[in-house]
């Protein structure tokens, strides 16, 4: 079929379903979808790029695992509940082998957040990925970027630094075991949304986003949305390190992958002193690992701290699409 | 500035300005949509790559109209009110003349359809805009491909024809006045999306489709969606064309260009004849040419009349992005 499968086709084959929430699916002009009464739409697009967000060589259901997780990140700073996106692709060329994959990476985590494919785009042209998803979240429930207030606490989800160590071995500027090396091409080509976590700090983080350019570029958004600083213990962020231990770096070189390295897809946030019982609540709930590396400061101003409490310089700036080469 | 902006100045320059309808625009993880009781969300993306969708040469406010007209047009076709969008934007070099350009065309749209840029991305990467837009729509009301019933009237909207007749010119197979070649490359470059006539006939049309990849193309989904045929005057289609006359070009490719020429981004619709008078209206209340170029058939076969009732032949296929080369 290489080459001979057009585009209907090619959507009926791998990206069409009857869809479960939205009124309408693929195969009209629009979908169409329902909200719910005291419900608002979150809305959020991702556009991914070969050699600039995935590795020629990666593995497309990794690569269609990605493409969505991504995006569903994006929700999960917001706290909604995912329920449908749209697709649109750009292929060099129709390999059924490569679309098969891709679409079943694709599918299991959209199932796995009961989340429909709804619309989309499919076209010839340089390998592009752009996803848009579609959430709920109740009326004011949302969570921003600007609600973080002096004094709350500073939690980061999961792990970090990983995925960019695993990027820097392929890049050939860091050298690792191999073991360490493919936990960590794991967390970078598979990374876990935090959509569940999310919806449990509904109500409990006064901010959050998501860390897919590095932490402290990321962070430096809740605190400008918010005018407010940060002193963050470089300790506790080293340790959220899946890898880090057993890789063999050093110590300079695993505080820039932590800090600044980038395609975490984790959530920062910021909570109350009097929630920490919550979020570790929260925490349990959703399965997911937390760790608390700071404190908002009323002083708008961003402090490294080395384990005894003694500021660090610092000079880690996060990944941007333009300015990086 | 050449090459020195980054992603998040390119975004606070060009693509941000405060929403108008959304609770939260530009600048979260994700953009916050509040939806009215009764109304229901239409929702479509479309990818434009460079080669494909477009000419290096474009003027690029021309681009930045196209990119939101043909989203518009998906909105027109469901009889949806624009509200939103989403610009996902893969650019090979950041040059700020040329996204001036794009955002102004862009804008100008946005504004005349009162819709607000609410999120997105930009990355670097070869040349390609993505863009998803979303729309509202009374329950119940959205005007569908399935609809069309036998005994239907088929009309089309605009002008068809006329944006291919252009590309054809770039191409070299066709040659035509530069005064016609002037008038077809607007249409081909600026199409107008019709969203006052998709909101004037609801209610009205049985069903509808946006023609993007050719008349005959697009016809054949509403055909198939409702299980009927349909007889088309390929003179009325003919009489569509704004530069045909002029052209000085054969009748046969004439016909070719209209029937299945594509990027028209007018709407093909049907409607029974008990509403010719309604329909009439709400052509002129949107101020849109409409004209009759068929019946829908009960027999589910397309069949094309030329000026004495008498069959055609055809061969025509309409654009596919996998199958043209």
């Amino acid at each position: 079929m290489l080459g001979f499968m057009g585009e209907f086709d090619l959507i009926e084959t791998y990206f069409k379903r009857p869809p479960r929430h939205a009124v309408l699916g693929v195969g009209d002009d629009c979908a169409l979808l329902a909200v719910k009464s005291g419900q608002q739409l979150a809305i959020s697009s991702d556009m991914l790029v070969e050699g600039r967000h995935f590795l020629p060589t990666v593995n497309p259901a990794y690569l269609g695992h990605k493409a969505l997780a991504v995006n569903l990140s994006d929700l999960a700073a917001c706290g909604a509940q995912p329920k449908a996106f749209l697709l649109s692709l750009a292929l060099p060329q129709v390999v059924p082998q490569w679309l098969s994959e891709f679409s079943k990476g694709m599918w299991a985590l959209a199932d796995a957040h009961h989340c429909d494919l709804i619309g989309g785009d499919t076209t010839r042209g340089p390998l592009n990925i752009c996803i848009t998803v579609l959430g709920e979240v109740p009326q004011a429930m949302a969570l921003l970027r600007g609600g973080a207030k002096a004094g709350d606490d500073i939690y980061v989800s999961g792990h970090l630094g990983d995925a960019r160590l695993a990027l820097e071995v392929f890049r050939g500027t860091l050298s690792v075991p191999q073991a360490v090396f493919e936990a960590a091409r794991l967390r970078m080509d598979k990374p876990t949304p935090r959509v569940e976590l999310g919806l449990a700090l509904r109500g409990l983080a006064h901010s959050a986003v998501d860390v897919s350019d590095g932490l402290l570029g990321d962070l430096q958004h809740i605190l400008k949305a918010s005018g407010v600083g940060a002193e963050i213990d470089t300790q506790q962020v080293l340790s959220t390190m899946a890898c880090g231990q057993r890789s063999g770096l050093k110590p300079e070189d695993l505080l820039r992958l932590t800090l600044a390295g980038g395609d975490d897809y984790e959530l920062v946030f910021t909570a109350p002193e009097n929630q920490r019982q919550a979020i570790a609540s929260a925490s349990t709930s959703s399965a997911t690992p937390v760790t608390r590396i700071g404190k908002i400061t009323a002083h708008p101003h961003l402090s490294l701290l080395d384990n005894n409490g003694q500021s660090l310089p610092h000079s880690f700036e996060s990944f941007d699409h333009f300015k990086t080469p």
